[in-house]
C-alpha cells in the first residue's frame, strides 16, 4: 500500500495493476495479430518495469537514443531498436553496443548508410525510416526511387543488414476522432504496403514494416497488414491519450502526486509544489483557446480517484503548479496534504523524475541518463 | 577552447565571460543601489557557478526548492532562502537544515507559521510573502490587517524570526516593453512601502523589503525603495528575456548544442538531436499564432555566433527538434554538424542537463536532485 508520510516533493507514482493491464492487452492484441511486438522504453524508463514486460513474452524493444539502447543492454535486453535518425557522434556508442546486441538503426539517407559501412567493426540492421504522411523524419514514402536506392546499398555492404521500412504516424496526435485515427492506420499501411511493393519490384524480397504511435496501435482491434509495432506511451498513457480516446481515465497509469502549499478560496487556486520541472510544459488547449497542465484529483493510501471535475492545473512555474477548482473541492484540502496530477503528456512528466513510487509502496529507479 | 569532438549529443554550453559579466552587471548595480544581492541559483544549479558569484562578494543566496538549499548548504553556503511557500511535509530537511545554517523561509498562512514553531528546534528566519500583482502566491498587498497579524506572531513565536516582506513581480514577464517593466518595478516598490508603513505603524518598525525577477532587476537603472534583490535567470538570460529587452542578444550565456541528424531541402527542415527532453516545451508565440522553441545558430571552437536570421525551432517532440531555416542556410549544414540552440527558457532548459560545458573546454557539473 502506497505510505502517503513517504511522499514529501512532487513524486511520481504508478498503478502497477493498471501498468500491467496496458500491456497485457497490448501485447495480447500483438501476439493474436502475429505481429512482432517491440515496446517503446522511452516513456517509462526503468528497468524494473522492462522486466514487467517480460513475463509478457517481451524479448526486443525500442529506444530513442544510444543512451537508453546502453542502460536497457546492460539491464539484459540483447535485441534494441533506437527509433532516432543514426546520430554520427555517436559512433563509439554504436559500435560498442553493435559489438554487444543486437542493435537495430534508422537508416534515412546514402551518407549515413555509407559512414557506418565505413566506421563498424560488427554488422548493424538497418531499418529505413519512411515519412508516411506526419512530415517530421524519413524518407517520403512515395519517393520510392530514392527509398529502393538506400534499401540496395544497405544489402550491399557487410556491416549493415536490411530489416525493412518503419514509420511513426506521428500525425494521428493531433486526430479528433477515432475513427480519423483508424483512417491514419489504414493509410499509413497502405503507404507502408506501396514502398514493399516497390521494394519487392525491384528485387528485395524481404522486407517487413514497423509501425509505433501509441493512438493508432491502442485504437485498432487487429494490427493488418504490419510485421512489428512499436507503442511506448501505452503504458501510463496520461491526458492527451485519454482526450484522443486512445484510452479511458481507468487506462491512466501514472500521476504526479504534489504537496498543496498555498489555499487561494477567493479566486479558487490551489497552489502545489509540482511545476514545469515535474510534469513538462506539454499542455491540452481547451475552448476559448486556454491552456491546461493536468487534471487534478485525490490520492488516498489506495490510489487516486478520478479526475474532479473543473479541477485543472491552469499554470506551471518552474516549481509552483496553478490548480483551479470549485469552492467545494476547495473546502476539502488544507496546506500539507496531497493532490494527484494526471499530466498531460506521460512521457514528458516520466522523464523528469528519478524514480516511481507504485499503489504497492515499492520505490522503481528509472535510467539516469 | 571548446573541443567539439566532445560534444556528441545535445548538451549545454556556457560562455564563462559571458556568465562572469552578467553576474558583475548586476551585483554591482546592487552594490551602487546600497542592497544586499541574494541571487536565485534555480538558474545555474551548479556549486561552481555558485563559487563565481563569491569572486564578486556574493555571501547569501535564494533557492526554489529543500533539494536544492541541501546542496548549496553542503557546498558552504551559510545563508539561503527558499523562495517557495513552506511545504509543510518536508519538515525534517527544515529542521535539519535550520540546526546548521541560517535558513530562511517564506510565510504565508498563519497555519504554516503554527506548524513551524511547534515542530522547530532552532530557529528560522521568515519573509511574509506578498503578492504585489502578480496573483500567482502571497498575501494581496492590500490586505495590511492580515499581514499586520502574520508578522507579529511571527514576532511573538521564538522560533521564528520576522525578516520582512518579499515579492516575486512575475507579471513583468508578460510586459510588452521596458517602459511597463519599469512600471512595473515602480509599482511593486510602492505596493511593498505601502504594506511596510501599515507594518511600522502597527509598530513593526524592522522589516526589509526583497523583491526578486530579472526583467524589473535588469532594467531599472539602480534598485531604489528595497533592501533586497534576488533575480536569478540574469545569470544565462535566454530568448524570451531577450525579447523581453531584459538583456541583448550578446549577454546571452547559454546554449544547447545539438548535433544535425536529418535534412529536409525541399521544405527547408533540418532535425536536429535535442528535444523538449534537452530544451524543455516553453515557447515563444510569434505573429499569427506560430510558436518558436528556440533560435539557432552555428558552433564552433570559439564559441557560437549570433542567432541566424529566420532560422527558428518551430517544433520538438521528445528527443527531435524541428528547425525551419532558408536554403542557403540549409547548405551550410552537413549530418554529424552540431548547432547551438538559444533556449527560450534558460532555468527550464538547464534543468533538463546534469552538466555545462564551457567555451573554456570544461565540463561543470550540477546538482543531481
Amino acid at each position: 500500500m502506497l505510505d502517503l508520510n513517504q511522499i514529501i516533493r512532487p513524486t511520481a507514482i504508478i498503478d502497477q495493476r493498471r501498468v500491467l493491464n496496458n500491456i497485457a492487452r497490448m501485447s495480447e492484441k500483438a501476439h493474436k495479430s502475429g505481429v512482432r511486438f517491440r515496446p517503446h522504453f522511452k516513456t517509462h524508463q526503468s528497468a524494473v518495469i522492462g522486466n514487467w514486460f517480460r513475463n509478457f513474452g517481451t524479448r526486443c524493444i525500442t529506444v530513442s537514443s544510444l543512451d537508453m539502447a546502453m542502460y536497457f543492454a546492460e539491464h539484459g535486453w540483447d535485441d534494441i531498436t533506437v527509433a532516432f535518425p543514426v546520430n554520427l557522434r555517436e559512433i563509439d556508442k554504436i559500435r560498442d553496443l553493435a559489438s554487444r546486441i543486437r542493435l537495430n538503426l534508422l537508416a534515412l539517407s546514402p551518407e549515413a548508410v555509407t559512414f557506418l559501412q565505413n566506421e563498424l567493426q560488427s554488422p548493424v540492421g538497418l531499418w529505413i525510416k519512411i515519412d508516411s504522411g506526419y512530415r517530421r523524419t524519413g524518407m517520403p514514402w512515395k519517393d520510392t526511387e530514392s527509398i529502393v536506392l538506400l534499401a540496395k546499398q544497405i544489402q550491399r555492404q557487410s556491416k549493415t543488414e536490411f530489416c525493412g521500412i518503419l514509420t511513426h504516424s506521428g500525425n494521428s496526435y493531433s486526430a479528433s476522432s477515432l475513427a480519423e485515427i483508424r483512417t491514419i492506420y489504414a493509410e499509413t499501411v497502405h503507404r507502408m504496403q506501396t514502398v514493399r511493393k516497390a521494394l519487392t519490384e525491384a528485387g528485395i524480397t524481404q522486407c517487413e514494416i514497423s509501425i509505433g504511435d501509441t493512438p493508432c496501435c491502442s485504437v485498432v482491434d487487429t494490427f493488418t497488414g504490419v510485421d512489428e509495432v512499436r507503442p511506448g506511451n501505452f503504458v501510463f498513457y496520461d491526458a492527451m491519450q485519454w482526450r484522443l480516446g486512445s484510452c479511458s481515465e481507468a487506462d491512466i497509469a501514472m500521476v504526479v502526486a504534489c504537496p498543496v502549499v498555498a489555499l487561494y478560496p477567493d479566486r479558487h487556486h490551489m497552489v502545489v509544489y509540482g511545476g514545469a520541472v515535474h510534469l513538462s510544459k506539454d499542455f491540452l488547449l481547451m475552448p476559448e483557446r486556454r491552456k491546461i497542465f493536468g487534471y487534478v484529483t485525490s490520492l488516498l493510501s489506495g490510489g487516486w480517484g478520478p479526475a474532479l471535475p473543473d479541477a485543472q492545473v491552469i499554470a506551471l512555474s518552474q516549481e509552483h503548479g496553478i490548480i483551479q477548482l470549485s469552492p467545494e473541492q476547495m473546502a476539502q484540502f488544507r496546506i500539507g496534504d496531497l493532490v494527484a496530477i494526471i499530466p498531460v503528456h506521460s512521457c514528458l512528466a516520466a522523464n523528469l523524475h528519478k524514480k516511481y513510487y507504485t499503489l504497492d509502496g515499492e520505490w522503481i529507479p528509472m535510467a539516469q541518463i
